[in-house]
Protein backbone atom coordinates (compact mmCIF):
# COMPACT_ATOMS: atom_id res chain seq x y z
CA UNK A 1 0.00 0.00 0.00
CA UNK A 2 2.65 2.38 -1.48
CA UNK A 3 -0.12 5.51 -1.16
CA UNK A 4 -0.98 5.20 2.02
CA UNK A 5 0.22 5.44 6.15
CA UNK A 6 -2.15 2.89 7.63
CA UNK A 7 -3.71 1.14 11.06
CA UNK A 8 -5.65 -1.94 12.00
CA UNK A 9 -7.09 -0.89 15.35
CA UNK A 10 -9.79 -3.29 17.59
CA UNK A 11 -11.30 -0.27 18.69
CA UNK A 12 -15.08 0.15 17.31
CA UNK A 13 -16.07 2.35 14.28
CA UNK A 14 -17.39 5.12 16.53
CA UNK A 15 -14.80 4.96 19.05
CA UNK A 16 -12.16 5.68 16.33
CA UNK A 17 -14.07 8.26 14.51
CA UNK A 18 -14.75 10.14 18.25
CA UNK A 19 -11.40 10.67 18.31
CA UNK A 20 -9.99 11.99 14.81
CA UNK A 21 -10.76 15.40 15.42
CA UNK A 22 -8.28 16.24 18.30
CA UNK A 23 -5.98 13.31 16.78
CA UNK A 24 -5.55 15.43 13.81
CA UNK A 25 -5.83 18.81 15.56
CA UNK A 26 -2.70 17.56 17.73
CA UNK A 27 -0.79 18.03 14.13
CA UNK A 28 -2.43 21.38 13.31
CA UNK A 29 -4.96 19.58 10.74
CA UNK A 30 -8.89 20.53 11.06
CA UNK A 31 -11.60 18.57 9.15
CA UNK A 32 -12.92 20.49 6.29
CA UNK A 33 -14.91 18.02 4.44
CA UNK A 34 -16.71 14.55 5.66
CA UNK A 35 -18.31 12.00 3.28
CA UNK A 36 -20.42 9.16 4.43
CA UNK A 37 -19.71 6.42 1.62
CA UNK A 38 -21.99 4.42 3.48
CA UNK A 39 -24.95 6.55 3.68
CA UNK A 40 -24.39 8.25 -0.29
CA UNK A 41 -23.99 4.83 -2.08
CA UNK A 42 -27.46 3.83 -0.05
CA UNK A 43 -29.13 7.14 -1.05
CA UNK A 44 -27.92 7.80 -4.72
CA UNK A 45 -27.73 4.10 -6.20
CA UNK A 46 -29.44 1.98 -3.61
CA UNK A 47 -26.22 -0.40 -2.49
CA UNK A 48 -25.30 -1.69 0.75
CA UNK A 49 -21.73 -0.60 1.63
CA UNK A 50 -19.68 -1.23 4.57
CA UNK A 51 -19.61 1.47 7.27
CA UNK A 52 -16.69 3.83 5.89
CA UNK A 53 -15.88 8.06 6.34
CA UNK A 54 -13.60 9.99 3.83
CA UNK A 55 -12.54 12.84 5.90
CA UNK A 56 -10.62 15.66 4.33
CA UNK A 57 -8.03 17.00 6.51
CA UNK A 58 -5.80 20.15 5.77
CA UNK A 59 -3.22 22.18 7.97
CA UNK A 60 -3.65 25.40 6.33
CA UNK A 61 -0.41 26.78 6.46
CA UNK A 62 1.18 23.88 4.80
CA UNK A 63 -1.70 23.52 2.39
CA UNK A 64 -1.17 28.11 1.96
CA UNK A 65 2.78 26.88 1.33
CA UNK A 66 1.47 23.99 -1.19
CA UNK A 67 -0.92 26.53 -3.29
CA UNK A 68 1.46 29.35 -3.23
CA UNK A 69 4.24 26.93 -4.53
CA UNK A 70 2.00 25.14 -7.62
CA UNK A 71 -1.65 27.01 -8.13
CA UNK A 72 -3.05 23.54 -9.26
CA UNK A 73 -2.46 21.74 -5.84
CA UNK A 74 -5.93 22.27 -4.50
CA UNK A 75 -6.49 19.09 -7.16
CA UNK A 76 -4.64 17.39 -4.51
CA UNK A 77 -6.18 19.02 -1.13
CA UNK A 78 -7.32 18.43 1.49
CA UNK A 79 -5.44 15.55 2.64
CA UNK A 80 -7.72 11.98 2.95
CA UNK A 81 -8.22 9.92 5.82
CA UNK A 82 -10.57 7.12 5.42
CA UNK A 83 -12.05 4.86 8.46
CA UNK A 84 -13.78 2.19 7.36
CA UNK A 85 -14.93 -1.41 9.75
CA UNK A 86 -13.95 -4.20 8.22
CA UNK A 87 -15.46 -7.87 7.86
CA UNK A 88 -14.25 -8.97 11.27
CA UNK A 89 -15.41 -5.43 13.53
CA UNK A 90 -12.17 -3.99 13.73
CA UNK A 91 -11.81 -0.11 12.34
CA UNK A 92 -8.88 0.66 9.35
CA UNK A 93 -7.55 4.68 9.45
CA UNK A 94 -5.67 5.31 6.51
CA UNK A 95 -4.26 8.68 5.11
CA UNK A 96 -2.93 9.07 1.55
CA UNK A 97 0.69 9.77 1.35
CA UNK A 98 1.46 12.55 -0.69
CA UNK A 99 4.79 12.10 -1.18
CA UNK A 100 3.83 9.38 -3.71
CA UNK A 101 0.16 11.29 -5.06
CA UNK A 102 2.31 14.90 -5.41
CA UNK A 103 5.72 12.59 -7.10
CA UNK A 104 3.39 12.85 -10.48
CA UNK A 105 3.66 17.16 -10.40
CA UNK A 106 7.48 16.84 -10.36
CA UNK A 107 8.02 19.74 -8.44
CA UNK A 108 11.13 19.97 -5.70
CA UNK A 109 9.67 22.23 -3.30
CA UNK A 110 6.40 20.40 -3.18
CA UNK A 111 8.27 17.08 -2.36
CA UNK A 112 9.53 18.52 0.39
CA UNK A 113 6.17 19.70 2.05
CA UNK A 114 4.18 16.38 0.83
CA UNK A 115 7.09 14.49 3.37
CA UNK A 116 6.16 17.16 6.52
CA UNK A 117 2.54 15.95 5.67
CA UNK A 118 2.83 12.61 5.29
CA UNK A 119 5.35 12.34 8.59
CA UNK A 120 2.22 14.40 10.28
CA UNK A 121 -0.65 12.17 9.36
CA UNK A 122 1.88 9.09 10.09
CA UNK A 123 1.65 10.92 14.03
CA UNK A 124 -1.65 11.19 13.67
CA UNK A 125 -2.33 7.41 12.81
CA UNK A 126 0.42 6.70 15.55
CA UNK A 127 -1.33 8.81 18.47
CA UNK A 128 -4.62 6.32 17.77
CA UNK A 129 -5.56 3.34 20.44
CA UNK B 1 0.54 19.19 -15.86
CA UNK B 2 0.59 15.59 -16.55
CA UNK B 3 -2.19 15.17 -13.09
CA UNK B 4 -4.86 17.15 -14.79
CA UNK B 5 -6.91 18.05 -17.57
CA UNK B 6 -7.11 22.16 -17.20
CA UNK B 7 -9.03 24.52 -19.44
CA UNK B 8 -8.77 28.25 -19.15
CA UNK B 9 -11.59 30.15 -20.14
CA UNK B 10 -12.56 34.00 -20.32
CA UNK B 11 -15.33 34.02 -18.09
CA UNK B 12 -15.67 35.22 -15.42
CA UNK B 13 -15.34 32.87 -12.09
CA UNK B 14 -18.87 32.98 -10.51
CA UNK B 15 -20.38 31.81 -13.96
CA UNK B 16 -18.18 29.38 -14.37
CA UNK B 17 -18.70 28.10 -11.24
CA UNK B 18 -22.83 28.52 -11.73
CA UNK B 19 -22.19 26.39 -14.45
CA UNK B 20 -20.44 23.44 -13.28
CA UNK B 21 -23.42 21.10 -11.18
CA UNK B 22 -24.88 20.91 -14.46
CA UNK B 23 -21.61 20.39 -16.86
CA UNK B 24 -21.02 17.98 -14.26
CA UNK B 25 -24.24 16.33 -13.87
CA UNK B 26 -24.12 15.24 -17.51
CA UNK B 27 -21.80 13.17 -16.86
CA UNK B 28 -23.02 11.34 -14.16
CA UNK B 29 -21.43 13.37 -11.31
CA UNK B 30 -23.03 15.22 -8.19
CA UNK B 31 -20.23 17.40 -6.14
CA UNK B 32 -20.67 16.09 -2.73
CA UNK B 33 -17.97 18.69 -0.82
CA UNK B 34 -17.12 22.04 -1.73
CA UNK B 35 -14.51 24.06 0.17
CA UNK B 36 -13.60 27.62 -0.80
CA UNK B 37 -9.91 28.09 -0.33
CA UNK B 38 -9.92 31.73 -0.36
CA UNK B 39 -12.44 31.96 2.65
CA UNK B 40 -10.64 28.97 4.56
CA UNK B 41 -7.15 31.02 4.50
CA UNK B 42 -8.57 34.15 5.19
CA UNK B 43 -10.94 32.72 8.96
CA UNK B 44 -7.89 30.11 9.51
CA UNK B 45 -4.46 31.89 9.04
CA UNK B 46 -5.58 35.36 7.63
CA UNK B 47 -4.22 35.38 4.30
CA UNK B 48 -5.41 36.66 1.05
CA UNK B 49 -5.64 34.03 -1.72
CA UNK B 50 -7.12 34.49 -5.20
CA UNK B 51 -10.65 33.04 -5.83
CA UNK B 52 -10.41 29.25 -5.70
CA UNK B 53 -12.93 26.76 -5.11
CA UNK B 54 -12.51 22.19 -4.70
CA UNK B 55 -15.39 20.42 -5.91
CA UNK B 56 -15.34 17.28 -4.63
CA UNK B 57 -17.07 15.25 -7.65
CA UNK B 58 -18.28 11.98 -7.89
CA UNK B 59 -19.89 9.67 -9.96
CA UNK B 60 -21.31 6.59 -7.54
CA UNK B 61 -21.90 3.63 -9.74
CA UNK B 62 -17.90 4.66 -10.47
CA UNK B 63 -17.08 5.23 -7.25
CA UNK B 64 -19.19 2.21 -5.91
CA UNK B 65 -17.10 0.01 -8.43
CA UNK B 66 -13.82 1.30 -7.67
CA UNK B 67 -14.58 0.90 -4.09
CA UNK B 68 -14.92 -2.74 -4.50
CA UNK B 69 -12.21 -3.54 -6.58
CA UNK B 70 -9.53 -1.72 -3.77
CA UNK B 71 -10.76 -0.74 -0.17
CA UNK B 72 -8.51 2.15 0.14
CA UNK B 73 -9.27 4.18 -3.12
CA UNK B 74 -11.62 6.29 -0.79
CA UNK B 75 -7.59 7.79 -0.25
CA UNK B 76 -8.42 9.60 -3.63
CA UNK B 77 -12.40 10.10 -3.65
CA UNK B 78 -14.18 11.83 -4.37
CA UNK B 79 -12.43 13.56 -7.63
CA UNK B 80 -11.31 16.98 -7.24
CA UNK B 81 -12.34 19.78 -9.73
CA UNK B 82 -11.05 23.29 -9.16
CA UNK B 83 -12.33 26.40 -9.87
CA UNK B 84 -9.92 29.68 -9.53
CA UNK B 85 -9.41 33.17 -11.11
CA UNK B 86 -6.02 33.76 -12.56
CA UNK B 87 -4.16 37.29 -12.24
CA UNK B 88 -6.09 39.00 -15.44
CA UNK B 89 -9.63 37.92 -14.78
CA UNK B 90 -9.62 34.79 -16.55
CA UNK B 91 -11.36 31.47 -14.81
CA UNK B 92 -9.36 27.94 -14.76
CA UNK B 93 -11.07 24.84 -14.40
CA UNK B 94 -8.65 21.83 -14.33
CA UNK B 95 -9.83 18.21 -13.54
CA UNK B 96 -7.46 15.70 -11.48
CA UNK B 97 -6.57 13.18 -14.00
CA UNK B 98 -6.88 9.90 -11.75
CA UNK B 99 -4.92 7.74 -13.85
CA UNK B 100 -2.11 9.72 -12.99
CA UNK B 101 -2.87 9.56 -8.88
CA UNK B 102 -4.55 5.94 -9.18
CA UNK B 103 -1.32 4.44 -10.83
CA UNK B 104 0.34 4.39 -7.54
CA UNK B 105 -2.24 1.67 -6.40
CA UNK B 106 -1.04 -1.19 -9.45
CA UNK B 107 -4.36 -2.32 -10.28
CA UNK B 108 -5.03 -2.87 -13.44
CA UNK B 109 -8.61 -2.99 -13.29
CA UNK B 110 -8.33 0.42 -10.80
CA UNK B 111 -7.08 1.91 -13.84
CA UNK B 112 -9.54 1.30 -16.62
CA UNK B 113 -11.77 2.64 -14.08
CA UNK B 114 -9.48 5.69 -13.71
CA UNK B 115 -9.62 6.14 -17.78
CA UNK B 116 -13.43 6.10 -18.16
CA UNK B 117 -13.30 8.99 -15.22
CA UNK B 118 -11.03 10.93 -16.78
CA UNK B 119 -12.54 11.02 -20.24
CA UNK B 120 -15.60 11.94 -18.43
CA UNK B 121 -14.10 14.75 -16.46
CA UNK B 122 -12.19 15.81 -19.47
CA UNK B 123 -15.99 16.04 -21.28
CA UNK B 124 -17.38 18.13 -18.63
CA UNK B 125 -14.55 20.77 -19.28
CA UNK B 126 -14.74 20.59 -22.65
CA UNK B 127 -18.19 21.30 -22.75
CA UNK B 128 -18.09 24.65 -20.70
CA UNK B 129 -18.01 28.09 -22.39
Amino acid sequence: MSFATRRELKAGYDDVLAKMPEALKAEGFGILTEIDIKDTLKKKIGVDFRRYKILGACNPPLAHQALTTETEIGLMLPCNVIVYETDDGHTVVSAIDPTTTMASVGNPKLTELAQTVRDKLARVLASLE
